[in-house]
């Protein structure tokens, strides 16, 4: 017995909608040989035809809405992006019986719950492996594979593009611009990268993720997020002769009964198993009470990896495996229970921090003193002569663990003295999280 | 509406045994929130208490037969290893009517194909997640993350007690009996370390791999299987004096349309993707024709790692996942085709050659000759000076790249030379896949 082929719509057909298309285009026997049944692509919206695409035989429209009210679809796969049009998008596809698939992380960060809710109420699913960490089966592995575990932390680095440039800066030793025009000009940065480079796109990924792991609502607004987009170069050199590497790390961990969740750029040691991870690639740490420590890597974007998961949705929403999981399981966004989610105040970490101050009898002391008196512990110190009289000088310091608003404060307070320039850098130094087997 | 719940049948109370007990015991309330539906123990065949389980109120049996005719046990739980009893049990629970859960390598290496047809027959499913990769969810990520890939390659450190071995080795020069002598005194070897050393656990695990991920039938004793344990240091430093290090790994990849699956120690440059994987901790790398390089790492032994992979399956069973995944999809072992399977005589690598020697002139140029005379170049070659006369001396060779039969001829050859002691080491220089887009 062969079942009904599943009939995809595809909306938009950029850079993951053309790898979609082609890898169910080009691997249709092997994908039916496995799925136990035929996808094939039913219709396909674009504004603009991809010379990538060779959409003969398929109907093509301009209207992605044509596409949720088209009878003869059964998943709609939104590929747009954005989140006003492609919330309306999606809920018009459900309201007319239709599955969704999407990589759309910024729709699920802010709407996630609605949209949730609403294709539960309607019977139907909506699969989004593609919204975190492109090929990386990630969502599966949180919300099926250590469906066991009670989840203690993620520490991802969930922006290719971040990870790139910081690759580059690091090993080539160039400025933040220089790899940035680098990237660009190979296309692996967008033309606007901003959201890719200030953490946004970071920040929308650990959402989602943290909504999963931890069973909790996550407030995307109250997500502290900083990007490397102001990073710069001396830092990344500086952290490197003390034997660490920046990475923007996405983190969700809990705090007690709490959760915080967070984005900015990090030193971690060269040890430290997210250190290797680099280029366009993605990797994502979850710490599980019974698993310990797990980890997945991959390419975290792109049109075929991405698509990868794309399909692999696409799939799952055939054999019922995705249903099954959608609708049993219980940690879903929509049936999260609002939980206390906090900020940075409660963190503790090591820092990395850089004075520029005058090289003169004192000022030394006096930051010293300001550290002391917030309970910082002084782990490292380093001030480098500089040539010319009269020139700032950089004084680096490292921290012992202590709390992030003693840390801040400290940091107001030295940028206050008539004796620095007031721009002191901070970034936290992160050890491994520990596993604790709870079991 | 709440589900019936879901009632486990554990047989085995040894290592994963009581890890499995006590995460469906301790977490009873998050499990059944995640799963839907709450998961009960009904029964445990055990020969003889275990300490760490409190199984105060539970059934509990010397006979494990029990457990497979007991109609009050929805999930068998097999974790006696072997594979004659266990083949029998698992039989036994199939006829009854019972989906089946196992962490036993070795039963599905040698039996799968036969176990997977009987279940399938009867509308049953046997879930394995456990028997790979230990907490790592690396069987969801072939069967169901990773669908829409025709897979390349998979590279993978599935032995945690011979990675353990080999990083004490590298990390503090010891020797292999020094290593596994701590290990066993720390409880991470076995005291008969046999199926973990001598890579016949690595092979099952490979053997298990390959079939899901290449679809192609696997004569597990056409499988090259070498261990660790006649690993001398010596060598280990020789390869660390080169930029590399030693891991046990187990791989399989086509050649053209025929696939190849071996298990050896090899040297891997200190940049691979797999060099950091150190400890007991496994890592398994996935090559996907859309994905590209794939990793996943954690904890492949030990209790509750490996308890959660196993209650993972048992929750999928009963959320309906794992049926979904295990009826519809058709690339099981009992589903494949018997496909081409080598040995290594297709295989083209660099080779790490150590030849025991004697000291005198001519001695280098006859090995030289004779490598030259096999088409193998020669990347480096190192002779070290001795102190003392006619000791041999080592002489360390690096190879680019040959057939693996022509070193092999090459090396019998050099062995067969009166100027050598016919010792001679081999072992690959193992490069990172490459990643091939075919999309």
């Amino acid at each position: 017995m062969t079942l009904k082929p599943v009939r995809v719509g595809i909306c938009g057909l950029g850079t993951v909608g053309s790898g979609t298309f082609n890898v169910l285009m080009r691997n249709a026997d092997e994908i039916a040989r496995r799925a136990g049944r035929p996808i094939v692509i039913e219709q396909v919206a674009a504004r603009r035809d991809n010379p990538d695409c060779d959409t003969t035989g398929v109907k093509v429209t301009a209207d992605i809405f044509e596409v949720a009210q088209n009878p003869d679809v059964d998943v709609l796969v939104e590929l747009i992006g954005g989140y006003d049009v492609a919330r309306e998008l999606v809920l018009m596809a459900i309201a007319n019986g239709k599955h969704v698939v999407t990589a759309n992380k910024a729709l699920l960060a802010h709407h996630g719950k609605e949209l949730f809710g609403y294709a539960r109420e309607r019977g139907l699913t909506i699969g989004f492996e593609a919204s975190c960490g492109g090929g990386i089966p990630i969502i599966r592995a949180i919300t099926d594979g250590l469906i066991a575990n009670q989840i203690d932390a993620i520490y991802g680095i969930v922006n290719g593009t971040s990870n790139f440039l910081l690759t580059e800066m690091i090993q080539k030793g160039e400025t933040y611009q220089q790899a940035l025009a680098a990237a660009q000009e190979s296309g692996l940065a967008e033309a606007d990268p901003s959201l890719d480079v200030n953490g946004t796109d970071s920040a929308h990924k650990i959402a989602i993720m943290t909504a999963l792991a931890f069973g909790t609502d996550v407030d995307f607004d109250a997500i502290p997020v900083e990007g490397i987009d102001n990073l710069d170069e001396q830092d990344v050199a500086f952290g490197r002769d003390l034997g660490y590497v920046v990475k923007l790390l996405a983190v969700a961990h809990r705090i007690g009964d709490d959760v915080t969740a967070w984005v900015r750029p990090a030193f971690i040691s060269t040890d430290h198993p997210l250190a290797w991870v680099g280029g366009p690639f993605n990797a994502i740490s979850v710490y599980g009470h019974a698993t310990g420590h797990t980890l997945y890597y991959g390419r975290g974007a792109g049109g075929s990896p991405t698509a990868s998961a794309v399909v692999a949705d696409v799939v799952g929403i055939g054999t019922g495996v995705l249903p099954a999981v959608f609708s049993s399981t219980r940690f879903w966004p929509d049936r999260n229970t609002t939980g206390p989610q906090v900020g940075l105040d409660g963190s503790v970490s090591r820092f990395y921090v850089r004075i520029m101050a005058q090289d003169r009898p004192g000022v030394l002391a006096s930051i010293s003193d300001i550290l002391g008196r917030h309970e910082i512990s002084i782990a490292s110190l380093r001030q480098n002569e500089q040539a010319r009289r009269n020139e700032l000088v950089p004084v680096v310091v490292t921290t012992h663990s202590c709390r992030e608003p003693a840390i801040r404060d400290a940091i107001a307070r030295i940028d206050a003295l008539d004796t620095t320039d007031g721009s002191t850098v901070c970034m936290p130094i992160v050890e491994e999280h520990p596993e604790e087997f709870s079991n």
